[in-house]
């Protein structure tokens, strides 16, 4: 069904106060789905809209609002509804809760948060941000080596765990060290006594508490696997990561990539139309001021061939195309070495490999602009010399732009900076300097000027 | 384990032919490391150390390996080899594998492949590129609605489905219309009598074949789920699609919007330093060859005020610093415009409230960068009145800058083009044009000449 099919009947039973027919309606609909509807109600209907939910449903729809739309909600909820969302959110939601709403919010929500799980959301909130301990969950089934099958299924009906964490159960010793992991589907297959200890694969994929939420992600990518539990510094199982976390993850974090390539200081969390003016501005500003004066210096470049320019003032019509087309090249390359990085598809050691590939590039790229480029001049100008002079400018351009889209990049990456700052806006500015240097360099040889 | 020690054991194991140590430790190295470790033994071993694997192991690690070195292996293996891969692969591992495959492989490898399968993969073939039907997989449980939960785990144990695809079970009439999904916890926790019809969950997301597979990847990410089923136009159960495989996509179409915004034609497949360099530079020449053509525009702009800047020629000192602030402007715009556009966070409608959000930051940030390029000027040149002319283009830029970055992608997208050929190489040019033009007409009001 169509999201706006479901926003119209919403809408419908609330003018004809059908309540009955609503709240069986609302608990059929996606969780998902119910932020663009709770958007296109008025705002008086939200909170009974919210409130004809059962339970469950009201704390997973709670989870699905942004975090705006859940302060306002917090506010007009009684504490037993809070208690109630506290109780039923996964302790990795609570977290990321606690951690986005301003600081009288969060005494409410802990004040009504059951003590073991107020200890938990502590421990949470002590690891450091972006790693995977602040991306886990403590719900998750443990289960010891001498169980047999039929045991682990009573502990799994027992906890009563949300579904995404019950397709892998971790297998632990008693001071909680992981010793191995069964798949759900093996249980299924196995026979009621086998002992857990001879169907469980002991080869387990785990990360520790304190890894790069990146990295993580890489390993749901290369292993294929749906959850990759958390142990501690003592080799302690402590949490599960769950692949819906890791993807929200790789959108985050490629936003954050598109972002740094185009000059923007990132910034966490608000979607662009909810992000204020001067916020936008000052996450641009930055840049834009460190870009903008070294852009100065290839005027400066300019400045000092004034002489020339003076004699063959049409040299300067084409500094914008080689600039242009300098800049262009150069994004390309590190575009390709900044994904090639990010994907692990290519590391620093591959670096001589690259500037060669990038030559050999830059040789063939740059020689067929200059045939397109001086045909134009000499149709345009009747003019072979500065055909020749823009030519060899191109191809010198070219080259130096691809290789330092391949060298700063790797450089970035080996000296522990992110490549994606050696994105297109600092390369550009870069190879415009060398490319007007360049450019006059070879016309005042040739022209003699 | 790191992957150098797992590489150091394998090559002492060989050196030291322990073959049966080295069986059972191939056998306990995760799938996906393969790769890794085949490039680092000599070529020789590679097919003896895949022939020391078992069958399902063998499988498992052809699908791993990148399409070249499936090519090189299938050229070693025995038709019974082949046909064991064939038999143990997932459907789409194997339509994908054909897809790949020079005509010579395909026919060794469908004639290895069981007649059941074969019909199955060239009903796969059929489906259009990049839409659901490519993506699937057609192993999945399907449950009637009168079993019961002990029926139903009959049922997965009997199928014997690799572990992806028997966490959701799908419930489906006689002529396999889709009824119902239900999650393996749901069987786990309810009692063996109950009838799947009252546990099964009737409101299911699922896409239709033709569905292009960008939206299932947003389908993945909006609902939490770890795998959508897949039915035809007469809404039969055809396949699932497992969260896995819509990782892959999503890393995919990002890298696709990351080349297409970096004006390189995208190219599927291949990795950086296996493509080779007249590939690179066929996908990298089309965009330069076309914008190098606009960007000389701005050149015949900067002719037509020649006599402008024989008389001031420090004017031309400021056109570069102008046209990179330009660009720079545009694509932090065009950037979060695009990218807001493929996560589903903007759509066209929003084009007015982007336009007057874009309007305002453009000018905080061009007031912002004028002020500190006045001051150099100021400090520079002791002169005002340039300052001045500076600081005006300088906001005007900016503000034009930002609107293009925000107009040009929702235009594209409202004519169904894709919104990333409209990212910063593109903006840049059209950006170059206009600055030096209001540039040029401002000097010349204020200086009169």
């Amino acid at each position: 069904m169509e999201l706006e099919e479901i926003i119209e009947n919403v809408t419908n039973l609330i003018e004809n106060k059908k309540i009955k027919e609503l709240r069986e309606y609302l608990e059929n609909i996606n969780s998902a789905d119910f932020p663009s509807i709770l958007e296109n109600v008025d705002e008086d209907k939200i909170i009974m809209i919210y409130r004809l939910l059962s339970k469950e449903k009201a704390a997973e729809v709670f989870v699905e609002l942004d975090h705006d739309d859940q302060e306002e909600l917090i506010n007009y909820l009684t504490d037993s509804e809070i208690k109630n969302v506290m109780n039923e959110i996964y302790m990795d939601d609570a977290v990321d809760l606690i951690e986005e709403m301003p600081s009288n919010v969060v005494k409410r929500i802990l004040a009504n948060t059951k003590p073991a799980n107020r200890k938990i959301i502590n421990e949470l909130l002590k690891y450091p941000d972006d790693t995977a301990g602040t991306l886990m969950t403590t719900e998750f089934i443990d289960l010891k080596e001498n169980m047999n099958v039929d045991e682990a299924f009573k502990v799994i009906k027992q906890k009563n765990l949300k579904k995404e964490t019950v397709y892998n159960c971790y297998v632990v010793t008693i001071d909680r060290k992981l010793l191995g992991v069964v798949d759900i589907k093996d249980l299924l297959t196995a026979e009621r006594e086998d002992l857990i200890k001879d169907i469980m694969d002991t080869n387990v994929v785990k990360v520790n508490t304190l890894e790069d939420q990146e990295e993580v992600t890489k390993m749901f990518e290369k292993y294929d696997c749906i959850a990759i539990p958390v142990v501690d510094q003592e080799d302690r199982l402590v949490g599960i990561i769950t692949i819906d976390d890791a993807v929200d993850v790789i959108q985050e974090e490629t936003l954050e990539d598109f972002e740094k390539m185009a000059a923007i200081t990132p910034d966490d969390g608000e979607s662009y139309l909810k992000t204020g003016v001067f916020k936008h501005a000052k996450n641009r500003i930055i840049w834009l001021l460190i870009l903008m004066l070294s852009a100065m210096i290839t005027g400066e470049v300019i400045e000092n061939f004034e002489a020339a320019i003076s004699t063959l003032p049409l040299l300067v019509a084409f500094i914008p195309m080689l600039m242009d087309t300098g800049g262009n090249c150069g994004s390309q390359t590190s575009t390709l070495i900044i994904r090639g990085l990010a994907m692990n598809e290519l590391s620093t050691k591959d670096i001589f490999r690259a500037i060669w590939k990038e030559f050999r590039v830059g040789i063939v790229v740059g020689i067929v602009l200059s045939i397109a480029n001086s045909i134009r001049i000499v149709i345009q100008y009747h003019d072979m010399k500065i055909a020749l002079v823009v030519g060899l400018t191109l191809i010198c351009t070219v080259v130096i732009a691809k290789l330092l889209g391949c060298i700063l990049p790797m450089f970035a990456k080996k000296l522990k900076l992110d490549p994606a700052i050696m994105a297109s806006p600092l390369i550009t500015t870069i190879v415009d300097t060398l490319s007007v240097l360049v450019f006059f360099n070879i016309a005042t040889l040739m022209f003699k000027i």
